[in-house]
């Protein structure tokens, strides 16, 4: 059964909203194991509904639609879709009843076109509105099933929830078919490098392997078909056979966050980390206390933004600064050294770069410098990410590999000897 | 002229991420007068992503693609596409040189796949990608136009201002009717509060007045409709007339952030600023190092996240944390001196609070006490955000009320005393 969400709204084809419906319809799709091939967005025109939903029946067996149910001049979803079926609207009694019992109990005065919402599909079943006035329909026509639904999130929700996934149940859709993804998150490698390793696991049909782009992060995602048990095993398979060529390029799996991951691995082996941060400008810190429970393991943060800051609060040496450059590896790892001994913590981590728009003496922009000190020494690295990620862009990715150069220590110590 | 949008990407198509290039897209049709019917979303499937380009094509004009031009198997529209219209790929050398090129500069290694995205429709005219690999691409096919950019929004909206745009103004779509908005941006009260004072300027046609609600802000967004110097001059009302209503509830308008707005306060007094911030964890100071120039003006901050720390790295003195409370108001305007002495700045800015999950002490998740330490004295605000908001988002609250205070301040003086 192939599945296709029609979103009707001219406020949503303009993206003045959000359609968080097709989102959530997606996924309750996905649950059923029904493949959902198509997602159209047509604004409040009778003749332009009436077309998306011709093609749409051209191509799809099932057709999920929201929006334009309301009783404005605007919502037109239904009787163009009814008109388009041939089917004439009828006066349904329970409906009725049902939005003059809500105008009474909310004391709001009942005008005459909001009834409109009572007019049915002939031979249309109705799933009801406990939470609004339109109630949704389910109109079977030949082989093929359209589903007509409220716009408002709640509304829609709680009908799908109560009346729609009963009805797909009923139809044999019963999710012993799932589709579930699984996402393994990759952090110091790009895009083409990991496709590269990943020769030859990509053409399978089921499960598929698919990449996604984000900002210093890659993410492949796993998708598996089948009943929930196949599903987990192949789920659990392919994940084990991408780990086996990423190895740890692979940091987490689907929302796991790199901060979320390294406060695990600081709060397992007991130690506490304090943060020295000029460029990324309280991100890094930032991120580590989006945890919960970070204070467990994150003493604190030092974000010296001026040279005389790196002085005052960094208790950086001006010799220092003068000879190596403020932004240099060996302020980098006089930063990470004074984080351990101004917040009194095992370990320190810092951040000194360019963020633009100006360049620092030689050094062009997106140019960073990551250290890590640790009782039994440092290590530092250099970065160039160059200026097209901009500036927040710049402080992100730096963010990415401080959070990263920590988790490999913490995995396999300073520069890569086990401690 | 007729536009449709065609979004390319699975994970759009399932949800996994927000189509806000095909919101982009709509509003720059809209200033151009172009009206845009359709928006679809198709999965990265080459037999798919040709229907709905033929379907496209038999109902518009205008075609604008996003999405799917990258380096991996799963990008096809501008294979899929080319192979639809009959056109072949040609190699195009200052396009392979770019790649070549951006490859070098980062130091990252060349993998040849990467190259495929120089391969060009025939006669197909190239918008550079100054940000990123994959150029835009423009067919003329017959009386059509087919559009291709990448999903990439910072890539897709730089080309749209350097290319699209020019390239359709040379096509005769100047925008003579234009639609366009001004949102107007307010902190420090809430949605219904904001609608009360605007009652009355809410039922016009043209302009109208929509509410956006935002963690800590209220949008109220002015839209109009008519040729350039009529909707220039019915904004500039209506904003006017926004203004009498709510004062100095409104902060900034469009794009401006609160950080932006405090950045150009600070710079135009020739102030200079010092944060010490326990509970929102380095955000405070994230958004303000966003603002380009900022060290002009923010000299750096201190983030004490544990107790130890407060003392330590904070200098506050123990029996003050014992007696008043580390979250307290005592303690928030002892941190906001420190931080000018720490920081050796004019101004100082504290926020000291209870993030979550657990209470402290009787205080419950959300309570948050924000102080600004200056010259002439000091000043001190609670907050009660409640737990509904969540660890993040009450960071993210705090930190809303924190640049407002220091906002206020600037503008009137000291707890609204002219200085």
């Amino acid at each position: 059964m192939r599945a296709e969400i029609i979103s009707v709204g001219t406020e949503l084809l303009l993206g003045q909203i959000v359609d968080t419906n097709a989102t959530f319809l997606a996924q309750v799709l996905a649950e059923l194991g029904i493949d959902l091939y198509f997602k159209t967005t047509v604004g409040d025109n009778w003749a332009r509904i009436q077309q998306v939903t011709k093609e749409a029946l051209s191509r799809s067996d099932l057709l999920l639609f929201t929006g334009g149910l309301g009783p404005t001049e605007d919502d037109l979803t239904k009787e163009a879709v009814a008109d388009l079926l041939g089917l004439e609207l009828v006066r349904e009694e329970s409906v009725e009843a049902h939005i003059r019992a809500l105008f009474e109990q909310r004391r709001r005065p009942l005008v005459e076109s909001v009834l409109k919402q009572a007019l049915i599909p002939r031979g249309a079943k109705i799933i009801p509105n406990r939470w609004g006035t339109a109630p949704g329909l389910i109109i079977e026509h030949g082989e093929k099933i359209l589903i007509l639904l409220p716009g408002v999130p709640r509304e829609m929700k709680g009908m799908v929830r109560e009346g729609v996934i009963p009805y797909l149940h009923s139809r044999g859709f019963t999710g012993k078919e799932v589709i579930r993804s699984r996402i393994l998150r990759i952090a110091g490698a790009g895009e083409a490098l990991v496709e590269a390793k990943l020769a030859g696991l990509l053409s399978r049909a089921n499960p598929t392997i698919a990449f996604l782009a984000h900002r210093g992060e890659v993410h492949v995602r796993i998708t598996a078909k089948g009943n929930p048990e196949e599903v987990a095993a192949m789920l659990e398979a392919a994940e084990q056979e991408v780990r086996g060529r990423l190895g740890e390029l692979v940091f987490g799996i689907d929302e796991e966050s790199l901060e979320e991951v390294v406060g695990r691995l600081l709060r397992g082996r007991r130690l506490t980390l304090g943060v020295v941060e000029s460029c990324t400008g309280g991100l890094l810190s930032h991120r580590l206390t989006n945890v919960p429970g970070s204070s467990e393991y994150l003493v604190g943060a030092a974000v010296p933004y001026t040279k005389r800051a790196k002085m005052q609060l960094g208790r950086l040496k001006e010799a220092l600064l003068r000879e190596a450059g403020e932004v240099s590896p060996e302020v980098s790892v006089a930063m990470a050294r004074e984080a351990r001994a101004l917040l009194g913590s095992d370990l320190g981590l810092s951040v000194t770069g360019v963020a633009g728009p100006q360049r620092v003496g030689e050094l062009p922009v997106g140019t960073v410098y990551i250290a890590l000190a640790a009782p039994e020494g440092e290590e530092v690295e250099e970065h160039r990410f160059g200026e097209e990620p901009g500036r927040e862009g710049i402080k992100w990715l730096a963010s990415q590999a401080a959070l990263n150069l920590l988790r490999l220590y913490l995995l396999r110590g300073l520069n890569g000897r086990r401690s």
